[in-house]
């Protein structure tokens, strides 16, 4: 069996350390793994199966001999150096915003639009962890009974803020409960026990980029511009998976159990609830799991063939890291 | 002015402790204040204005020379003990779920349906915190543009569950922070850096009760059977203010602008934001205030006549004591 040449772009963040764990919990075939992040943290040591690797400054020079590079380091660190690394001769597979919506760049969740890989130009490019998380599910309702509008109301964790987030927002409970003050660094707004619609930037519509990550990629991984979606995306302090409530219309009548029947064939996703306990996924469910987990299916009494949903997934896993190496996997086969 | 007699029913409660603020702030006319509990709470001492009322024991003799009873103490206190203050000659202001969708008891938002206050027979129902939220700005709207449908996904504080709820989560957070463990009494699931889908029992449609509530409480309250409206309620880790995320359609087009208008001249909400900085309203924000804060009104581009909205009111006073505080108010004009 080939081995590979990898090398991680922002090996020391919370996306950076979940490709560790995910290449080797996968087996996957590594040659050699180079970890690259900024001179910061340029001589740090970090576990890869049974040995250290010491993190190496990222310079244009990174990329000789390496195969493939799995990239989240933000997206002007991938605007600057992914180029680099295809003229090395490497397939960049990018985390970030960056490229995706780029012509000619395949946007991949690979449950759903893996031939799309087959496309690339040395850049394949991973969709936002909110878009993985609706379109696991939406996907396989879509072709079995044609969805022709979702709704999406997310609950987004601190994860997709970064480690640091996640890390700040531990503090500052802290420092609440303690009923001292904190300074903020990365999150804008009070974060203990607390929640407001997120930061991303505003666009002229009134819409975050969030929001618009959302709507603009499910349309480009569905190859269908039409495609209606909306969204409302709020962060909650949540340490690292998202949930989202999703309201969505077929264009067929479906029936519940069919629905049930479609969801529990379908890859990448887990029906997990007890109805008969009133126990449906939470993100203490998700975290750290692989499948995005999927419950409360239920008729919308408001509205003709329209269903609600109720899906969580961990952000850094199957809505970053996971889906990353997954589309490795198909490049590599 | 006339002054009266009035009773708190479930005075030690988080709506409770609240009633008795709001009804000094609002210098609401009283010439006794009985303050009535179980009988673990009773002899316990509780301020109000400048005086130190002493906690009696709840019985059916509660009642005699009162005019008002303000009560919040459960629904099967409701149910046991308001006929007997409605015999004594009161009127019983009920903030639980008893007794809201009885023929012949009104349910009442003040801003929206005051005239139903007179139709009572000794009862008036205070909805539930998630109804009077959503209906505060969606009834002016319904007035000038007729709303054919309103989805909402709600992001609901611990306070719903009350102060013991409130204080579990704080305990729950700290033990977490420290690795500790910790027994949970009053939520079902993990509520530390986690959330749910809301807890209230689950009915045969699908459908939880709260959502129910939302549902039923809302054509009630507007009179109109037929209202199209949906919901998907989660609780969150905030204390207490609860958060709705609102896409509704109208019959009529009707601009941003209109509809900023419109809401701008509306009782009971404020708009709330700052478009230049990306700032809406949090449960930071309403916590302890009155109004309903409003923002991140914008048009919904998947759907026609259609907008998204952003509100966050306080469960325990206008989502609860501050209703029922202003229906006595109403009731003695």
């Amino acid at each position: 069996m080939k081995k590979y040449n990898v090398a991680i772009m922002g090996a020391t963040g919370a996306v950076g350390t979940e490709f560790l764990s995910i290449l080797a919990e996968r087996n996957f075939p590594i040659n050699s793994l180079r970890l690259l992040a900024s001179s910061r943290s340029a001589g740090k040591k970090l576990s890869f199966a049974n040995t250290q690797i010491t993190v190496e400054e990222l310079t244009h020079e990174s990329f000789n001999n390496i195969d493939i590079v799995l990239a989240s380091a933000g997206g002007s660190i991938s605007a600057e150096f992914a180029p680099s690394a295809v003229k090395a001769g490497a397939v960049v597979v990018d985390n970030t915003s960056y490229f995706r919506m780029k012509e000619g760049v395949p946007l991949v969740i690979p449950e759903i639009n893996p031939q799309d890989i087959k496309t690339h130009k040395g850049i394949i490019a991973n969709p936002n962890c909110s878009t993985i998380i609706m379109l696991l599910p939406l996907y396989p309702l879509h072709k079995a009974f044609g969805v022709t509008h979702v709704h999406a109301c997310t609950y987004q964790a601190a994860s997709g803020a970064g480690a640091v987030a996640m890390d700040e927002l531990k503090k500052e409970t802290a420092a609440y409960l303690e009923g001292k003050s904190f300074s903020r660094t990365i999150i804008p707004h009070q974060y203990a026990f607390n929640l407001f619609p997120h930061n991303s930037k505003l666009l002229e519509n009134g819409y975050c980029e969030e929001e618009n990550k959302m709507i603009i990629e499910t349309k480009k991984i569905f190859h269908e511009p039409d495609f209606c979606v909306n969204a409302s995306c709020v962060r909650v302090p949540i340490l690292r998976a998202h949930s989202e409530s999703l309201n969505i219309t077929f264009a067929k009548e479906a029936g519940i159990d069919e629905i049930y029947n479609v969801l529990k064939q379908s890859p990448g996703i887990e029906i997990f609830e007890d109805r008969a306990k009133n126990r449906w996924p939470m993100p203490a469910d998700a975290s750290g799991k692989d499948p995005v987990l999927v419950g409360r299916i239920r008729k919308d009494i408001s509205k003709e063939r329209t269903i609600d949903l109720w899906v969580v997934g961990d952000q850094i896993r199957k809505g970053a890291a996971l889906n990353a190496v997954q589309i490795a996997e198909q490049l590599i086969q």
